[in-house]
């Protein structure tokens, strides 16, 4: 990801991050520094990390503060995801084994306990306090999110305020944690970082439902899982609420709305979930969806209009903001 | 706890902690809420939230800022627990069902989670950067310690240096932490926040041997659990390793130098567990741990007799570095 254009202005500092990312404190019990090593090499987009370094460089922020808030926040993420990953069952991200595949439960949740202390060390290394807090808000976010969705039936809602409540606590909330890192780190005025936060809300919201919609229509290689997961989890994405709301007489709609997919039914034969895949897919919802996704990024580039910014990016940093916008295209034209 | 003559001292202040721990965010969820509620109003002895008072009275640091860091390092102390006991597949603490007897694996496994980020939130609002940044290393080393513990075969090893690192990870290193917090609230001389930090070291050392001398020794329902449960996981603790060495000819000595406690066998049976327990109860080890223990306890109390401390206490702080040893004395003379 770091040879597309608008990261091109990163790309050193992108590459100090992954070396952040690699390093361990020297006394690391090998299995755990293989398991980090494991999850960090794995890739991913890190779109997380290039919204900490964009925000620090567009508020003028210190290099070395940004670097540690930008690993921290990946850092933060993979550890979300390797619970996740536990609860969910999941074998495969990234087109790597997960965790969970290769260790036991209990192994897995400690990893996943100790990457979440890394991830705080690292915050803790920007020396601000209010960036800590910010972390641990956020953390108390994501994690009461996922509480709700299992206790609410894993989603088996029909409901498209509690699915954008969802997405917000999935993943919106680190991406604005993301974007307005750096403005916390420099000290920017106020209005900035309130900017930064909006944007990066819209952009994480908007980055969501292009995931939910890749799980319904991409390529399995090109994901690095199998399509229909969520679908497969009884969980209902925007793809699929809309499908319901449009094609309320389709077989698949009605076998939904009589609780056939909901979780803690009979699991889904596989011939069912690629009917379900292929209905959606193939519908006018796949459409309607990136809309909407659309919409959030057209919200979040009008976040980056603030005066606050404006004046707060002097001609250097002017391309920062440009990185910041083209970026927010980027995450609806992405299929992977 | 509060109605021990050394706490009187700070008896306001815990009433203080106590109101912290029970607050939540506004827009908490009720089944989380619910949660850390029971966790929290479970008790305890409250010994790392005392131990930060204590300090922080001593050093002369703020008084809000040490009630955020006494919960902090009390929340920190429950989340582990959490994780713990759903890893042990322990039902009852403190006389109470667990988290993981009333719920999923999944949901401990995510509120859990959830306490970690609010025991970081809470630290994050003693606005100190070395303290928080000092909390996730130790949370680094708690959850490392477990992973090794896990990982090197569930504690079947015969090591009383594996021992000792073991107790350090999962017990001293918080209780060291609280020990120092206070004076690095104070901003108070580097060996005085040394000094603290080495009698936590060794009051954590020595209320772990007596919690695994309890083990063996203790009425279950004054321990508010079963006794005999690090055996039961095939978990060798001191008494035991001190049983081994003192009785090796012992039918239970000979069973376990054959492996026959390790974890991975066949459960043992009660009447086993029974005798095994009876043995070591009955045997001098019991005494020699408990010297160990003093040794330890003795330790604690030359570290506050660091000049920085005597210097750091004025006549009216005096009391509180009395309490500190008081408390130590307390640790091993307790009985549950």
């Amino acid at each position: 990801m770091s040879e597309l254009p608008f990261l091109v202005l990163i790309r050193d500092e992108l590459e100090q991050v992954e070396q952040l990312l690699r390093r361990r404190p020297p006394d690391t019990y090998p299995a755990i520094t293989e398991a980090i090593e494991r999850l960090v090499s794995s890739g991913g987009k890190r779109i997380r990390p290039a919204l900490v370094l964009l925000s620090a460089r567009l508020c003028g922020a210190g290099l070395e503060r940004a670097l540690f808030a930008a690993a921290a926040v990946e850092m933060l993420h993979t550890a979300t995801l390797i619970h996740d990953d536990l609860i969910d069952g999941a074998t495969v991200r990234r087109g790597q084994s997960t965790l969970n595949a290769t260790h036991s439960p209990a192994e897995t949740v400690l990893i996943g306990d100790y990457v979440f202390a890394y991830a705080a060390y690292l915050a803790s290394q920007t020396e601000s306090t209010r960036l800590m807090c910010r972390f641990a808000e956020t953390l108390m976010v994501i994690c009461q999110g996922e509480v709700r969705q299992m206790l609410g039936g894993r989603g088996g809602s029909f409901s498209f305020r509690e699915y954008e409540q969802r997405i917000y606590a999935k993943t919106a909330s680190l991406i604005s944690l993301a974007a307005e890192a750096g403005a916390i780190l420099a000290s920017a005025d106020e209005r900035a970082v309130q900017a930064l936060r909006l944007y990066g809300k819209h952009l994480g919201l908007a980055f969501q439902i292009v995931d939910d919609v890749l799980d319904f229509t991409a390529d399995e290689e090109m994901l690095g899982k199998p399509v229909g997961s969520d679908l497969r989890q009884g969980l209902f994405t925007l793809p699929f609420l809309l499908f319901i709301e449009l094609e309320a007489q389709h077989p698949v709609a009605r076998r939904a709305l009589e609780g056939e997919y909901a979780a803690g039914r009979a699991p889904l034969s596989e011939a069912a979930l690629y009917e379900a895949v292929q209905a959606v897919a193939g519908s006018k919802a796949i459409e309607q969806a990136m809309e909407i996704a659309d919409r959030h990024i057209e919200w979040a580039k009008e976040a980056l209009a603030s005066p606050a910014l404006s004046s707060c990016a002097t001609d250097a940093r002017r391309d920062y903001l440009i990185a910041l916008l083209e970026l927010a295209d980027f995450v609806v034209r992405r299929r992977f």
